[in-house]
């Protein structure tokens, strides 16, 4: 077990596909954000009380995607997710879509921390460092 | 041409359709909203407006709906939108979603004008009048 | 522990949310699918299974909604499903979705088991007997 | 007006948004995949009627996006449609969501025409043609 590496699992249902057979492409991208939520959630953060308590917001500001093999309806899907780099206000992130073992969709972000207003701020001081410790142990593998 | 019917027209995507070839059944929901968004916009209203100046929100509380026939990929859809009554903060909708002279989908709503606190509020004096107008030269058919 | 009732828990994501700042109105049917995925699933049944096997879907006819109270990001719902009768190609059901011991939103559904041509066939004997155990253990509590 | 580019307009409903009270990040690639439906009509071809005739479905293999800034409730959005080349199966595309003069989302994209089980094709050649026209006029401005 990997602890630079959080796993979260999906089923793909009827609302995830379209009229190809497969899930549809934007989708991966909203598979992706759970897991990033449930990431915080496990390391005891979420993005709703962040807002309430420093009104601050992490949004993403790039993205690229491998669309590689599509998911289908019933699947299940593990979406694994790695911090590559946390610095100020910006944090790089990998996630990949497996499926039975087999890569589908390859992810990577920066995301920004930014204020009410928009303007990026930096990363509240202590998921900062959580985030950071998930980097480092992710160095040293 | 009917006065107190209000018509915008859509075309399905592969967003809107499911692993089955049709329109996935929460989206009619979706298509819906974008017709009264339309209908708002084309007597002079706006909800982000409104939010903004008065603090008042409208809100679904009820809706029922028949699915009669799906639609599909690339299919122009029309969909139908009736103010039925409006009293105080109620409103009473129906709407149906259309497609080559044939009902898909029939959808009865009433919704309700709140407060930011999500309290009942009247509806804005001349949204009110504007939607009554509505109901009138719809009864008087 | 009620036999007759399936409960399927969510977590709200920004994805389900909207400007409003609570779930979208459409989005309570996605979770209401979702759990009547589950409850397939919990009872050794997929929708793709079916549909590779005997060309049979189950599909919404009809639902209500009752808005009672708004869902909020990183609240935990849970999707309360209980059958309420079986027959023939027909299939009625409540289902409510909870969080904190209050009940957020109620949905009646009429769902029917369709062919490849969407016309109404018998349920699969094994799923409908499967159905027809849980309506009755339901009705002897 | 520049024959290369095809601009499609979209309204932002609430559907669109989330709680941050901006667009959701993957609905941008919805949109995106509205305005590449859009041209396509435009140019006398459709997804549905492709899959049809010749069985060809044209996929996403591999997107960026670049998130400069958000799009709000009830803005009015153009997506600006730009085919950078076509060869083969391939197709590489550059879109950009505009609002009020002003990039808000820029999209980079490579889709492949592929058969029913998922191999790549060439695109069909009429289409092929069409689009490569489309290449042509834009290189020339």
């Amino acid at each position: 077990m990997d602890p630079a590496r959080h796993i979260h699992a999906v089923r793909v249902y009827y609302e995830d596909t379209d009229a190809a057979g497969v899930v549809y492409y934007a989708n991966y991208l909203r598979f992706a954000e759970r897991a990033r939520s449930e990431m915080l959630h496990a390391m005891g953060f979420s993005a709703s009380r962040m807002t309430a308590e420093s009104g601050v917001a992490i949004v993403v500001r790039w993205c690229e995607v491998d669309y590689i093999a599509p998911a289908r309806l019933d699947d299940t899907l593990e979406i694994h997710t790695r911090v590559l780099s946390v610095e100020g206000a910006k944090l790089n992130l990998e996630q990949i879509v497996r499926c039975g073992g087999r890569d589908l969709t390859r992810l990577r972000l920066r995301l920004v921390s930014v204020s009410r207003e928009g303007r990026p701020v930096r990363l509240p001081a202590d998921l900062h460092d959580a985030l950071n410790t998930l980097v480092q142990s992710g160095e040293t593998e």
